[in-house]
């Protein structure tokens, strides 16, 4: 498996555009409409945010998606279409005017919002730019399309893998945005991902749910698991593979490949959190199971106060155990070990529970690089497991006290 | 029943005190051990954190408080003695000392800390203050022993409240320390309770629980429960009111003053979160059940992008209905009524679901009141439950980026 270029578009059969119609209104240059389009009919399969309140176009997409099948991503960014007046109807609009302009069905459509909630989707808008969004449409489109799903995001999110299943080469490319209200449930982030490999409904529903669960499912960036958020895959088929169709050898080396983009895609996206200057990769180890290994690691980089000492470069290792004894395991405190480590060296700072003496201009050091690692050790059996997060800012504060502007 | 002064030592029986003895030793003006006595065998009971990792004291003061008796209190700032080398037996000799020098049995003594995790308690500091901190014991003391227990807080925390049971008068004191690493979960915050009302072990135990439930359970400050929380309350029954030994109208009395205070005790921590600019009460009603008004209002008064939004007196009611669509409660989003109030008056921002159309204006004076409450309202039952909590700042950022200098 290597990672190519290309994001997106890389499998072959996609093209992709991002344009700015006028939804993001305070910032007209910035683009807030995005397109991918596959040459050719895909199965596809999509898992969503577990919240209650969900997003209009989830709702039409999962609609959309029953028959497993589609051709194109629909996804605006400036505005969420959730808890908003007309909101179905104006996500159909939406899909019914770019169905239009590409002579194909509104319900091969998969529709996606991010943005502010409770505001009116300007649908006008969407239906007068989808004319220049489907003439922008290029092979090489995936950046754009990429930046026009952006909100508070700073860098660009897009990534593509490519491996070998069944003797032919098979490529795998997602674009994704992230940054706020970002907290792993099912689903709990904007990405669309797109593959040449042939596979069945079934078993590209079954790739993107074991692939969810151990990679946007271990990040957080904030807690908050917002209404809008989707994870879609798109597969043209066109690596000509003979179709994955059952569990066996091709499946596995295709979910190995998606499960590298995933993860990919998720710690792009904790790093580019909102106001963040840290990605904090926590590794939990010598638990019983990986779903306890799993609880605790998720625990640690969703502590306020842990992020907060990791914004300060502080060593404050009492906020990860603290944060480890309120994750719900329940596990002997005398058998915590506990490590900071990045390229700049790595300290051991608590064995057995107990706080050891350690060099603190090297713990500064180590925690003032931006890749940090937390290592947290049980001694009560052989699972681990890795969990992606950021650090909380002053600038998460700024950013978030006046989203709305 | 009424408010009154005198915090710990308003209930007859009880003096306090609080000193400098060297814990803080960044901050040699700060008290940092305090005491509170009672001049009689008191019933006493306490509920602890329900982290995993539990700090020393804890442990010693379930140790102590098995036969449901006790003489006094003793708790010191600046340092948690939790994941801290020899720390039982650190927390034992504080407990003799201080025994030692008021004659009593070092059995009869809650413990309790305070601070920093992972670093050695100075017990010598302590033992060599024990003198000080008994010679300062004082009818007047509450004050003091509030200041004692402070960390991060900035302001003391005493309250007190005059009741009638039975035809006596009855008081309840209380001080109390919170500002980070809080989030309900019955206990969380250390708090010393007093009163005089003669209660047995069995009620007294009740009725800490009960209190506890609708009180301090919820309040949440960061979502980070603590190692070393802590609430005990002792009673000396020299108001001479016939003991409560079961429940009944006396004992509906007792809690309903307990309430009382608890209620007032908790909504000023909130108020002194660390960093905190605002006050939030979130009102849940029209839920089907108490416990998931409880759920929705705490998830909400929980989010940071809520907590964020309300620093920026931003009516960002998207924030909200997000948090309560993943705080677990199953409803029609359809039925969600939210408004925003405070002094300056009240805004209703979304309906049915949807965002009404509001004035941004006394939206903004609304929410830049200290005192906010948000309003979230199903169609769903007659339930309801109101949680407290509080905005999150540049200062949280500040104070937690470097806990420990």
């Amino acid at each position: 498996m290597i990672y190519i270029p290309g994001g997106v578009c890389a499998p072959k059969g996609f093209r992709a555009s991002g344009v700015h119609v006028g939804i993001k209104t305070n910032n007209p240059e910035k683009k807030d409409l995005a397109l991918i389009l596959a040459d050719c009919d895909c199965t596809a399969a999509a898992v969503y945010t577990k919240n209650v309140v969900k997003a209009a176009p989830l709702l039409i997409t999962k609609e959309h998606l029953k028959d497993g099948r589609t051709r194109a991503v629909l996804a605006n960014s400036g505005n969420a279409n959730a808890c908003a007046p007309g909101g179905e109807e104006n996500a159909r609009r939406s899909c019914s005017a770019v169905a239009t302009e590409l002579g194909i069905n509104a319900s091969d459509i998969i529709v996606a919002s991010t943005g502010v909630i409770g505001q009116t989707l300007p649908v006008e808008a969407i239906e007068n730019g989808v004319g220049g969004l489907v003439s922008a449409l290029s092979f090489d489109g995936s950046p754009d399309a990429a930046s026009a799903i952006m909100t508070t995001d700073l860098v660009i999110k897009e990534l593509a893998v490519e491996t070998f299943i069944g003797g032919k080469t098979v490529r795998i490319g997602g674009i994704a945005k992230g940054s706020g209200m970002i907290h792993p449930n099912m689903g709990t982030m904007l990405a669309f991902l797109t593959t040449d490999c042939a596979i069945s409904p079934d078993m590209i529903s079954k790739a993107i749910i074991d692939a969810a669960r151990v990679s946007f499912n271990r990040i957080s960036i904030d807690g908050d698991t917002s209404t809008n958020d989707m994870l879609c895959l798109m597969a043209s088929g066109l690596a000509s593979n003979d179709e994955i169709n059952s569990p066996g050898a091709d499946y596995d080396a295709f979910v190995e490949a998606l499960y590298s983009l995933c993860v990919g895609l998720a710690k792009k996206m904790a790093a580019d959190g909102e106001g963040a200057t840290h990605l904090i990769t926590c590794r939990a180890y010598g638990a019983k199971s990986e779903e306890e290994a799993e609880m605790m690691s998720k625990s640690v980089i969703s502590s306020t106060l842990t992020k907060a000492a990791i914004f300060g470069a502080d060593a404050n290792w009492g906020r990860v155990i603290c944060a480890m004894g309120y994750s719900g395991v329940d596990f002997d405190p005398d058998n915590v070990n506990i490590a900071f480590e990045s390229k700049s060296g790595r300290v051991e700072v608590c064995e057995k529970g107990r706080g050891l003496p350690f060099d603190e201009d090297l713990a500064k050091k180590i925690l003032t690089e931006h890749d940090v690692t937390i290592d947290i050790g049980l001694d009560a059996g052989d699972a681990e497991c890795t969990c992606w997060g950021c650090d909380i800012t002053y600038d998460y504060i700024r950013i978030n006290g006046d989203y709305r502007s």
